[in-house]
């Protein structure tokens, strides 16, 4: 075997070409060993094998920079720059993370995973090198959807300006995580079937020189063409056509299911554990499909994920022209939703927490500022959500609750989320984003009110006295469970149910005053300009006190959600007890 | 005259072709005549005029919708539908803003003031369109710098999948504010070179169909292709080369200076009332050069917008390679800035606090997650800064101060702020954004910390008792008169100068308990998220009682200051009163 030999790229320019392609095949087996135990990126790491151990052969990291975009595809990176143990031996797989980590290695140049920022980070590292008068290549890897990102394009139309080494690897596996969307990828299919040579050229078209790799999984190709780029005076993309999921039969057949998977058994491709009952995303797909059906003018909106909410391609392809995929372009989503409202039709944008993170100024300026009627979903927004740092779910409330017109609710379950959203399609005075419930899918206990018109008017769910608990939407059963604990106590609390993430319901809080001591607020995200902190602000000069819970500043990165809730004290007992020490 | 008797697009459509010469002589008369009165954008405006004639002769606004891009160039399309009179009659000079306004005529589609949003808000009106089963023309105006913004490409690369009518007309006047950027202008200069016909074609290689117009100011030419593409069943962009200025001399031959201008004097071109003396942009720009001087790795980075901080066209000249204008891509510029302090350079990049909203994801993600010690100068942040709704400065400190690694400073005075520019400059563990001051220079009257290495501890400036005012950047001035005021009441209040918007000094604010009341923080943003809500979370569950000073939640639109300072209580009197009032 030679991969367990190889700690560093200096070994991987000592085998010959016959000897290269063994590797790639025992890196597969690597690959495979550890993705069917662990679940990860299995589509992009299959894919890129010969093209990572290729530029390995030819460049010289760390000296030499690769960047990876998204980085979810570094998994052979990894194994060839000193970390095959962790691909290797299933003890040490948690060793490493899914992305580059630079604390890991000094080939790993920055902590990457969101999608279309690769061209200009690398193109920094580029700039950089100049100014410093230093001398090396530095190598940007993107694709697998990723180049309908503005960022990404921006980075492109840039790097035409730069008179120096840099090389930008295309990898085209004519995939997004579904299917490619937006019409620069016809111009590459273009390219693909002329062999790189047809006239009209996206990149060329950008500025750039231009190279064409026809097999991107040969690696004696690939060699040979950056052998040739090696060293360039000026910006060249090297596109390459590789094949998503190469070399496992079910991944290379079914690429949108297999671009990331829960673990699974490599004999049958099936899930260890499939996940059997109802849940969010589901739901949600499911109850927008009823809504489309009598209603032609609504519309879902997805930049590039419609899996993470549901959207499966038989779904997509039943709700037809009212199902939107714009690709990898979260930006052009939000602002698509705020003109398709004001001309009448009922957009329903769908965007993860993590990459709604794109989308402030669209959804200041293009929607908000506009008033447009449109309802923004803002999917697996929770501590308890992914927990790889590059995509924490915990900053959507701080980004949205602070910008005027938006009306941003927080259902508390099931029932309470399906007649939010009802609301929100019919509602035609302001955008309406909804943090879509995390975590096993409740019924509602409690009637749900069907009406959301009278803004910023919260729940009064138990009027008690001395403490209040403003438990926010997935937080809603931890405040539950704090007011079981303090009635344990002799205390009778409070619970509200806030409802609206984006306002103060003044009327209600004011007549706290009276008879209560302590507000405590608890919400599924983090601190910082988050949703205590105003209501925090509001009481300050009261004689109320204020506790607010949630997660204080940081970037955690690949935590345990129990650890991490503990620490802080986003536990009900740990809250319970804070809320004696004061009353008392 | 024309102009005066055109109440809507239907009397420009009964004009001759000659009779439409001379309107657009006319329109030049009027808006010169506004803008030497009132200042405003200039070039783009004044290059605009016979497409905006002939797209109304062609088209029939407002059944069909014309997007402009930034509405900056709206001007005589504001004559052409119903407000003439605000650009002939100067006592209606201000019945109309600056950009396209719903409100103001059915003509106007969206409130828009930021770039390259057009394609992506009209995309979506073409959609809506066809989800209601209607039929008319949409069309995006773009151009004059704009094409380089992520969301304008990922909207032009989304339109190839639009399988309807839509027209995008592509402004192409060789200019951004300043001179272009970016390898897609080339292709620009290619296809005017070629009329048209060059074999690379970046609209083409985004799957668009193309029809290029060799003189955007000639009526006759506009007309004849406007008509062939109306009514069009599938997306087409119009590329027309236009005149940046065209019609006035200076404007034509200075195209950075003339692309907005305060008022002026038609005959010379010189300003009415030119501002003599230090600012902090010309601070800003003669302090990097003398930096840059000693230091080849220090670089500056503009997204298009290098005016706005001082960089002259000979100071960037100067500059040379350490002055980068990536053009309008402000999500590569902070993500290029973290690269290049990763390769060792030491980047500064200046980005308005209106167009910062643009980068929250590059700042969080890029940036912080990366820790890439980069500075980021974050200019023109104050409520008293633009007043126009879609160029509000007033939403960075909540955008901003909650990402974690950063450290968000805001200088007080014109030596604190060099002092925190240059320390940033050679610190090498976190990404440090600095709130540049903005209004009168103001020199220090207090020794300055030349290290601020120690993160989150605040200046106390003044130690007195019961009060305590936490008076943040460009408020410090504010917080020394409200001391003062109390003082003539016998309060000895507290002053503290917090320096970092994204910490707590916890010691202090601890010490304060003992002997203070009320702590008042004053901050020069929005409240929502913002420095005063974090202090009021940590004081929370204390006896001290707090008071938050800032603008309270709303879009505000062309304001008068002083009328806005009085409605949030952003005056000293106020202030004073509210804490007295709390206090006895």
């Amino acid at each position: 075997m030679y991969l367990e030999n190889i700690t560093s790229p200096a070994d991987v320019k000592r085998l010959s070409i016959e000897q290269l392609k063994t590797l790639s095949s025992e890196i597969r087996t690597a690959l495979l060993g550890k993705l069917s135990e662990c679940g990860g990126h299995c589509g992009p790491n299959l894919g890129m094998v010969e093209a990572t151990i290729a530029m390995h052969y030819v460049f010289d990291s760390p000296t030499d920079k690769i960047v990876f975009d998204v980085s979810h595809q570094c998994y052979t990176h990894k194994m060839l720059t000193g970390r095959a143990s962790a691909f290797l031996d299933s003890s040490r797989y948690h060793d490493v993370s899914g992305y580059t980590e630079p604390s890991e290695s000094p080939h790993d140049n920055f902590i990457i995973g969101h999608t279309s920022t690769s061209v200009s980070l690398a193109g920094g590292l580029a700039k950089g090198r100049d100014l410093n008068g230093e001398h090396y290549n530095v190598i940007a890897v993107i694709g697998d959807g990723s180049l309908s990102g503005g960022e990404a394009l921006e980075g492109l139309d840039w790097a035409a300006e730069l008179d120096s080494n840099f090389i930008i690897v295309v990898n085209d596996n004519q995939m997004s995580i579904a299917e490619n969307h937006g019409g620069l990828y016809k111009n590459l299919e273009e390219l693909r079937l002329s062999d790189g040579t047809c006239s009209n050229n996206l990149f060329r078209a950008m500025g750039l020189d231009y190279v064409y790799v026809s097999d991107g999984n040969d690696i004696e190709s690939l060699i040979s063409v950056f052998s040739k780029v090696k060293d360039v005076n000026h910006p060249v993309v090297v596109h390459i056509n590789t094949l998503k999921g190469k070399g496992y039969l079910p991944a290379e057949q079914d690429k949108e299911t297999w671009h990331w998977s829960m673990p699974f058994d490599i004999a049958t491709g099936k899930l260890k554990n499939e996940f059997i009952g109802e849940d969010y995303n589901d739901l949600t797909a499911l109850h927008l499909m009823e809504l489309m059906k009598r209603d032609p003018k609504v519309c879902a909106i997805t930049a590039g994920t419609p899996g993470i909410w549901g959207w499966t391609p038989q779904r997509r392809e039943e709700a037809g022209k009212q199902f939107i995929d714009v690709g990898i372009a979260e930006e052009h989503a939000i602002a698509l939703a705020s003109g398709i409202a004001k001309a009448g039709g009922k957009p329903v944008a769908g965007i993860c927490s993590s990459f709604i993170q794109r989308t402030y100024d669209q959804m200041s300026q293009d929607l908000c500022i506009n008033d447009s009627p449109a309802t923004i979903l803002v999917l697996w927004a929770s501590l308890a959500s992914m927990t790889d740092v590059t995509h924490l779910c915990h900053f959507d409330i701080p980004l949205l609750s602070g910008i005027p017109n938006l009306v941003f609710l927080a259902p508390t379950n099931r029932d309470e989320y399906l007649a939010m959203l009802d609301w929100s399609v019919s509602y035609t005075s302001h955008p309406v984003a909804i943090r879509v419930p995390v975590g096993a899918v409740k019924s509602a206990d409690r009637p749900v009110a069907t009406d959301y018109s009278d803004l910023n008017k919260y729940e009064m769910v138990h009027r008690g006295k001395d403490v209040a608990i403003l438990a926010l939407g997935n937080f809603f059963s931890l405040g539950e469970n704090v007011c079981r604990l303090l009635k344990e106590k002799g205390i009778d609390a409070t619970l509200i149910n806030p409802r609206f993430i984006s306002g103060i319901d003044v009327e209600m809080l004011d007549s706290l005053t009276k008879d209560h001591k302590v507000v405590v607020t608890l919400e599924d995200g983090a601190l910082e300009g988050g949703f205590g902190e105003k209501i925090a602000r509001y009481l300050g000069n009261t004689d109320l006190k204020t506790l607010c819970y949630g997660a204080k500043k940081q970037f955690a990165d690949r935590y345990s959600v129990a650890e991490f809730f503990a620490e802080n004290r986003l536990v009900d007992s740990m809250i319970a007890e804070d809320v004696l020490e004061i009353i008392r």
